[in-house]
Parts: C-alpha cells; structure tokens; sequence
C-alpha cells in the first residue's frame, strides 16, 4: 500500500502530522539534553525510528475525519501523531518480545544500543541485553508520548475524553494480541483459523485501522451509527490486511514488499496459510520444515509449492476477500455519507491488490 | 518506613486508593475475559503485583492535599492511584530490564510467567524470555491506566491538564534515571557522588516524592510559591531516602528491611557509599570484592568493614542528612501552611530513622 494508492487523504494533512510530531521530539529532546547527554541521544534514536514510516495511521485519522466534513486540521494532525507515535511504542516493545534487532533493513532501537555496547567491547548477549533494556524505556516513553498528544488536540472535554477511550482501547487489544501471539510462537501445535484471526485483529486490526478510523469519526462529531459502521469496516480490512500480510510473507513479491519469503517459513510464523494447510495430507510433507531455522530457498519452494497443492493459499485469499467484502458492506449501514464511502473503497482495492 | 509513622495521611483515604484501584482491575479483569482466558489471568496477576504495597505515592498525594485543605477525597484517590499504577508499571519494566525474577521474596510478573512457562516443560532460557515478554505488556497496560486514572480525576479541565504534565514529567524523569542506570552497570568505572545521586533523583525521587506532593498541591488548589516548595522538599527528601536505602542495602538489619545486605554489594551497585569509598586508599583493599557475584558473608563483612574505616559510611550519612536538611529548609519557602509543615516532619525523620 503506498501514498498514492490508499485515499487522498492530502498531503498537507500529514505534513501536519509530521509538524505535531516533529514539535513533540524536538521539544522533548530539548529536555533530555537537561538532564544527561544519553537521554539527549536516545530521543534522537525514537525520532528517527519514527520518522520515515507510512503514516499510515494518521492516513486512517484523516481519512474518516475529512471524509466526514472535518475541518480542524490542527486537532486532526494530534490525533494521527498519536497513533503514530502508538504505533512506534507497540514496535519497539514488539522487537523486545520477538527479539529482533532489525526492522526494514535498518537497526531498530534494540539494535542501535546493541551495536554501540558491542563497539564498546561488550559482549554480544551483554549488549543484546542492553539494547533490549533502553528499547523498554524507548517504547515507555512513545506510549506516554501517544496519551499525551491525544491529550492536546483541541476540542470539548467530551470528545477528547472519547478519544483517549479510543486510544486506551487500542492499548487494551494489542496488549491481548501481543500476549496470545507470545503463546503461539511458544506452543509447538498450530492454532486454529479463527485463533490466529482473532490474535491479529487484536495485536494489530484494531490500533491500526479500527482505533483511527473510529477516532477520526469522533472528531468529526460523526453520529453513532456512522461511528459504528466506520470501526466496522476498519476493523474487516484491518484483519484482510493482516492475512494478505501473511500470504506476501510467503508468496509476496521480495522487491516489492521489502519483506523476505523465507522468514515467515522458517520462523514457523502461526498465520491462518498454516492453520489451513494444517488441517491437510499436504501437511506431512512440509511440517517439518516449517520452523525450521535453517531452511533452504529449495526446501521454502517445497514449502510454497505444497501449499498451494493442498489449497491453502487459495482458501486464504478467499478468507482476506471474505474480510474485505464485510468491511465494503458495513458502510453500507449506519447512513456513512457517500464522500467517506468513495475514500474508503480504494483503501480495498489496494489491500487486496497487494496479493494480487 | 511503615503505615504509621510516615504521616497521618487517613486510612480512610488510603482505602478509597484502594477502592479506585480495585474498580480500575475489576473493569479491565472483566474486559480482558470476553478476549481471551490467558488475557484475564494476566490482569489478575497484574492487580496481584499492584496489591500489597505501602502505598507510599498515594501517601504522599493525600499528605500534601489534606494539609493543605483538600475536600475532595475521590478526586485525590485517582491521583494516588494514578501513582501507584504508574509504580507498579516502572517496576515491572525495571525488573525486565535488571532480568529479576523475584521482588520481596515473591516472584514478579516476569517470575510468575517463567514459572508457568518452565512448568509447562520449556527450557529456563525460553521461559525466561517469556516472562519478560509478558512484563513487557504487562508494564505497559499499567503504564497506560496510571493516565487512564488520572484523566478520571473529577477537576477543571487546567488542573487535571496540569497533573498530568506532572505525571508525564514523572515518567520522563524515570525513563531518563533508568537509562543513566542502565549504563551505570555496564561500564566498570565507578560514577561520581554527583551522578550516582542524580541519577537516584530522576530515577526514583521525582516520581516516589516530588511529583505525587506536587499533584496533591496542585489538587488542593495550592498557590505556586506552594507547589514550588512542596516539589522541592520532595526532591530532596526523596534523594534522601534513596542514599538510606543504599546504606540499608549494606548495613541495614535485614530482618527489619525484609532486604538482604549482601545482594548490593555481590551485583556491584553504584551507590554514594562505593563513591565515597572509591576515591580513598582502602579502596585497593576493596574493589574486586565489589561485583563479585560469589562473595561470601566473610568477604562482605570486610568490604563493610573498610567501608566504615575509610569514613565512606559516615560521608553517605552525611549527605543524606544534609538533603534532609534541604528539604526542611524547603518548607520555610513559599508560606507552606503549618499544618502541612507539621504534617511532613515526620516524613523526614521516618527517613532518617531508617539508618539510625
């Protein structure tokens, strides 16, 4: 999905966000630097790990929020840096859990502290340690950050109240996804379709499309209904973007996505792609190999060749159609006016398109 | 410090923290269920880790409100509760990032989960890493409803903005301690008095001491010169009590602490003790006893020994006595009532009678 693709949510809108966000660390560093030179540095580090990213929450903000009639840009840009800066903390504690000191090619937080303890001449666990140790602190402090911005945006007490609801509600179910994906990666059996669904709208569906969407809507002084039917939707593509996720993990296009076809494999990545073939006499033939951490481009072809055999791939795209087309009809309900529904649909298309 | 001589902050305000605290976990208990069964023991053994403690922060809140006049028991109680969430959300994290197990001969969060995990046959090193995981969001969803908490706080909308910069400050502050910390322990030369105590302050004191009396001031409607002064006796009360917890951890009377007097000097902590110590010729005598993780009884009565003859002991009581001193001088400031005065006195030599 990329900036041309998913909603015209204007450019200038998140020229806004980055100006909210960009106020927030620079007046946060400025701090830091008060109190130690390290704290200085570590805010550099959360900013830059930060910056360059999609927006692709903001994006949701305002896409519900302008396709709705918003006109406080201002307000609007502090709701999207604070899923934002959400999005940073729950990444940055999501690579303590899983470990993993890359993120897109580049060292995350965890690695950049690694990497300097480990010039220093620190050994590698120590230093490992020790990235891990400032990337708690680093993911504390943009979860602060995301509660405080929200905090800023100017509108009634009512509505911000909402929105901090929204935002604490985000936290609550990525908390539960995180912690249910912890036991699947744990546990050797493969979980079910609906388990592993129900993991990913909870660690990432709802912070993700869900939350924004729904908190745009608020700000917009949306009615219920339409409040309602936006979360829906959101909430739908959210799970289909997940799924689709999956497949490009396995199936995707390398250069396209950035993101390797080996890693999922190898890692034994629970995914609803597993769940199906699982359940399958294809699945004698690959168990074996998925999970195993030093498998073969070879052995991965096998892998990938099975899983089409038995079917899986195909009924995983039917599932992400399936999510896809409930988020289409859920704006059907709740009287969403038709500017927001012809800003939402092209979000569709380029979710499903990504696999296609 | 105990339950009755800090100061007279009621019972009764104590156990409507506790009411508001139990409300916050009954909620959040029933929410996690209708995710997921794993979700609802999580919360449990959160609210667990939240019970049982002195309350100290919450104290300190009611101590500052009620001397100076606060009415309003419920609206102080989400402060105190705040206060306390947002403890048991940095020493959560503060476990992960020490990698302790166990907190007052009890296993913590992060010891409960790798207890179930190794139970449940996984080896020490995976279980560890999931008990930390889950401390990971564990520290996180309290992290998030210390300002959930706080934003409940039934005020005008310029105070409740203004407690919570305060508690954002209070976290700001900690995160900046904690990774001084942090780098204090992986490089071996010993810090001076000066950073050792600043870091104690931004650790500990701003959010244990000066931030919950500053809030409770500011609750209660104080006047700024208040608010001014009320913070800074805290500051200093609170590196006080920090220097004294350091000296325990070396000469207290482990029955009364509950803390051994051996843990400190075996891991080699950075204290103003080991400061003072390292600058005298007893050091050479001393410092590959400091760190040594096998030190036995005999080898620790030397180090505390020659800890005492280099003067070091007594320079740490001094300045602990002198931060005490700016904390009563504190008071004198900015027309404090005298009922408050005589209300935080005793606070002061709760402190300094730990040592004695």
């Amino acid at each position: 999905m990329t900036a041309n693709n998913i909603a015209d949510a204007t450019t200038q809108s998140l020229a806004r966000v980055d100006d909210v966000l960009e106020r927030f660390f620079s007046l946060s560093t400025t701090r830091a630097a008060a109190l130690a030179p390290a704290y200085e540095a570590l805010w550099k580090t959360l900013r830059s790990n930060t910056n360059g990213g999609k927006r692709f929450r903001p994006r949701m903000v305002m896409t519900a929020y302008e396709g709705l009639g918003g006109e406080d840009a201002e307000a609007a840009a502090h709701v999207g840096a604070s899923f934002e800066l959400l999005h940073t903390a729950l990444i940055v504690h999501d690579d303590v859990i899983d470990r993993d000191f890359v993120r897109r090619g580049i060292p995350n937080v965890s690695g950049s502290y690694r990497d300097i303890a480990h010039t220093a001449g620190l050994s590698i666990p120590t230093a490992e340690h020790r990235g891990m140790s400032v990337a708690v602190i680093a993911g504390d402090l943009a979860l602060t950050g995301s509660f405080r911005i929200m905090g800023l945006a100017e509108t009634d007490a009512a509505t911000r109240a909402r929105l901090l609801d929204i935002l604490d509600d985000a936290v609550f179910a990525s908390a539960a996804g995180e912690l249910i994906d912890v036991d699947f990666s744990l546990y050797s059996g493969v979980p079910s379709v609906e388990e592993i669904v129900d993991m990913e709208r909870l660690k990432t569906a709802v912070y993700s499309f869900e939350a924004p969407l729904q908190a745009g809507a608020v700000l917009a002084g949306a009615a219920e209904s339409v409040i309602t039917a936006v979360g829906e939707f959101g909430r739908n593509i959210g799970i289909a973007y997940q799924i689709v996720d999956d497949l490009l993990g396995v199936f995707g296009d390398e250069h396209a996505t950035g993101k390797t076809t080996i890693g999922d494999i190898r890692e034994g990545k629970r995914t609803a792609l597993i769940a199906y073939a699982s359940n399958r006499p294809e699945w004698s033939k690959i168990s074996h190999l998925v999970g195993k951490s030093n498998l073969s481009p070879a052995e991965a072809q096998v892998v990938r060749s099975e899983l089409e055999a038995s079917g899986a791939k195909e009924r995983t795209e039917r599932l992400a159609g399936d999510y896809a087309d409930r988020a289409v009809a859920a704006l059907t309900r709740g009287k969403v006016p038709q500017r927001l529904i012809d800003e939402l649909t092209p979000v569709v298309a380029a979710v499903l398109e990504r696999v296609r």
